[in-house]
């Protein structure tokens, strides 16, 4: 059987065309951080560094990921929808891309699945960075997804 | 000789992968608002509608692009750059996809330009959105670019 992160790169890789095209690997969950990665060469952009878009493109992929994943190890069937999201460009990648994604600092998967139960949708902040090989972050994000039962 | 518009999708489609694979294409330039194009099935998600991933993607070209024609205009040859950007995801396209982008209200061109002239580099933060046929919004970006001279 698949595990759930193998079925859940299959569906993004199966059903968007995009995922496709940044070529892109769902490499690792923990339970609370999910790692996605994608290589330079088909995000690049015409300075020759990881292009914006790819970059934003990635992170959002890991923010709804994570949310989608926990939903799995909560055993609930919902759908997940990116609401908002604020981005910082620190600095050029010049090198594969990695976005790690994350519950925000302050809110607990505890509450988001106390309030899925009571109202059958729930808010969960995700925070999402693309570190760099030398220990900062080339761009972060803060977004809000909303989960609701199916 | 081709147009400013004709020759920066010459470069973004020739240096940018991503915006290869999402098919755009720039659809007009008018001195303040830049209009931007891709078809819903490249940019399609796992429910059928336009990927989030796409819609930033488009907004920040349209943005980014918005910079770029009016330095044209101005006879600066600069590099831009992404700072920043807020997204919000209002509703769903279920159709093809248009960015529109201009300079946000409160700001203003000469400002622009005077910065260039005066430090070398400039800030600009632009507007976009992603409209639907019945006239609201299915997204909007407000992001911060610089321009450096070369």
């Amino acid at each position: 059987m698949p595990t759930p992160i193998a079925e859940l790169q299959s569906l993004i890789l199966g059903e968007i065309p995009m995922a496709r095209a940044m070529d892109l690997t769902l490499r690792e969950y923990d339970g609370a951080q999910l790692t996605i990665a994608a290589p330079l060469v088909p995000n690049i952009n015409d300075k020759g560094c990881a292009f914006g878009g790819s970059l934003v493109s990635l992170m959002t992929l890991a923010g709804w990921g994570v949310v989608v994943l926990k939903l799995k190890d909560l055993g609930r069937d919902c759908d997940v929808y990116v609401q908002d999201s604020t981005v910082r460009y620190l600095a050029p990648v010049w090198s594969d891309i990695v976005a790690i994604a994350q519950l925000a600092e302050g809110e607990t998967w505890d509450d988001f699945a106390q309030s899925l139960a009571q109202r059958g949708r729930a808010r969960a902040t995700v925070s999402c960075r693309v570190p760099l090989d030398e220990g900062r972050d080339a761009c972060t994000m803060q977004a809000r997804f909303v989960a609701i039962a199916r």
